[in-house]
């Protein structure tokens, strides 16, 4: 359906979001850098698209400032900006969304916890016993089933893991 | 670009929300009903999409519980399900970060505000005046300067509304 992707006459912050990671995969490319996934072999692996489409949406997502590419030696890696650490609460939200309704009833493969409590946080981010609601940097990613994927970064997930923590 | 539109590999909450409303223009649907939208013909004149993309999308809200389409006398109405309500955070999140980030220092269009005192709620939902999250119901939305546009959704958000009370 060709439908475009901006969305110029509706003036509206959810539709510069929409424009900026709306794209299909984009949010699971986000949600892989806020793991601390740095690389681009790794977010293949972990993603399996072809490397057409990882490119492509890796260069919009660095021309739209959530993602910065190193350019030193060795490869290079795509490192979050401030604007792109900033969606950890769109991406908390629709974590918690979709394992509340979309899972038709199984059990989520991941939750998010405040690593200073323990405590799964909610869909806000906030933390019901710290009455807080903390930094993506002090929540701490916990598998709550085993996945049967066998990529690298899903193998490096299988304990727990702070998020934002380097992923290599 | 034939993707499909499911992530069946993505063993994760975020990949589920995308199935349901990942698609173009579904996210914008689902603002409009948290505004108080409940016709086909509102949410056509305030999208300017095609009425096929728009039933299609409507469609699959309803499949997937998030709307609820009336079946009385009269035109039918697209109602928000408790889990449709529940994207609330989601739809903050992208309306914040789009503000902030998507506008290119352009003025944000309208802010959410809490009903009760006044103050802008942040990116996580949060009230700081009442350190508290409001529940959707308690957010007034609030125009932060004038639209160009000139249907009859727009013309009816000229001034402040309150989340979720009906725009017929």
């Amino acid at each position: 359906m060709p439908l475009g992707k901006d969305y110029a006459e509706q003036d509206c912050g959810i539709a510069r979001t929409l424009e900026i990671v709306g794209e299909r995969w984009t949010m699971l490319i986000v949600r892989d850098c806020l793991y601390g996934v740095t690389r681009f072999s790794d977010l293949q692996a972990h993603l399996d698209i072809s490397k057409a489409v990882l490119a492509e949406r890796l260069e919009g997502l660095v021309m739209h400032g959530v993602l910065e590419k190193t350019t030193g030696p060795g490869h290079p890696e795509y490192l979050l900006t401030p604007a792109g650490r900033a969606l950890w609460p769109l991406i908390n939200a629709m974590a918690q969304w979709g394992n509340e309704h979309g899972h038709g009833g199984r059990r989520p493969n991941r939750s998010f916890r405040h690593a200073a409590c323990g405590t799964k946080i909610d869909i806000h981010g906030f933390c019901p016993t710290c009455r807080t609601v903390p930094p993506v940097s002090d929540i701490e990613s916990v598998p709550e089933r085993k996945s049967s994927r066998t990529d690298p970064v899903t193998e490096r997930l299988r304990g727990p893991h702070r998020m934002l923590d380097p992923l290599r």
